[in-house]
């Protein structure tokens, strides 16, 4: 999984039917000191994540594997919402 | 998904059986500012998008996942026309 | 999917048995102008192309999804050769 | 496979139920000389890995095939401790 | 798939319970001209390779097809010991 952090949100009406209802959020990918990286993906959001809310997505056929995305196109979900990031012991990232 | 933009298309009549009836296209991936990456894969078209237009692609497994994909020897399938794109809280696109 | 130009052939008869009697052919990776972009990959031919022609090839499981490939440990697969490219309305590409 | 070594972990209350009760370890990719490479993953830990610990991930599907990840939407596993590593005769790591 | 170069061996006894059994390869990737790219991969061994071999492998789920790495957490595989390499009508590898 990577680390990333919620920025935005893609709209679409004309699509595939199996993504009608899925939330299409845009998602920067984070280092560990949690700065961007500069690449970004758009991914289906299966736990409710807020823009601006680092998180973990998961890509490829992972990404079917949440109840919101089985079967469906997509090869990016956020899974998780992070609360702390520890690294070699020191806290680098707190979720407030 | 990545985000890009439609640009031509691919024509070939020996293939594979499986991909006969598919419109293979020619997708330019764009960044959140909607400019050209340099990078373009060849996608099968799965919402009829048109030259020009703003699209989502998928890619590996995911891309077969569609009525049009299924079971088809296709890495990546143009899964969604872009409405429009917020990032931050400010309309980076939107489709005229 | 990609866009290459066979280039070679890759022998070998100490290999997993699922792949007797498969063509493994060496395909250069090709820009939308055609010009070479410093990849490679070695794929299974599954539409006989021969030496010098460009072609379309899948990556991951979705190169398994042709009769010739399915169920062996292939990721790259030959599955369309190309007669035209066009690109914003011009003919990049035109088989002789 | 790729090499890396345990450096820290993420927490997450907030993720896919499939996810719960999994360790979440932040890997950083190492090259042949065990030196980091700059990249790194978040992998799920199937064999019980400590931090700093030398490790195999393997990254894809091929991450949901031990009982620990079956079916749950992670795209990397930790799926071995390396013992020693072997480069051209010569042993290039050894645990303790 | 890739062409590398069987250049040692990972050692683990702690793994997942599928891996036991297999034979972990470091490969080196090779170009076209049998140079090195600076990649490689852990690999297992599908057709007993040896030490300074160059081999084909295959990645992903691909890599899960041959008989010793089928349902086992490993997204590299060497399926193939390369005989010779003819690039554009020249032999450029031939094993002795």
């Amino acid at each position: 999984m990577n680390i990333g952090r919620v920025v935005g949100t893609v709209v679409s009406t004309q699509k595939d039917d199996k993504l009608v209802g899925t939330k299409l959020q845009i998602v920067k990918q984070l280092g560990l000191d949690c700065a961007e990286t500069g690449s970004f993906v758009v991914a289906i959001d299966a736990v409710g994540a807020g823009q601006g809310e680092v998180v973990l997505y998961a890509s490829g056929s992972s990404a079917r594997q949440t109840p919101i995305t089985k079967d469906r196109p997509a090869d990016a979900v956020i899974m998780a919402i992070v609360d702390s990031i520890e690294v070699d012991g020191a806290t680098t990232y707190e979720k407030n």
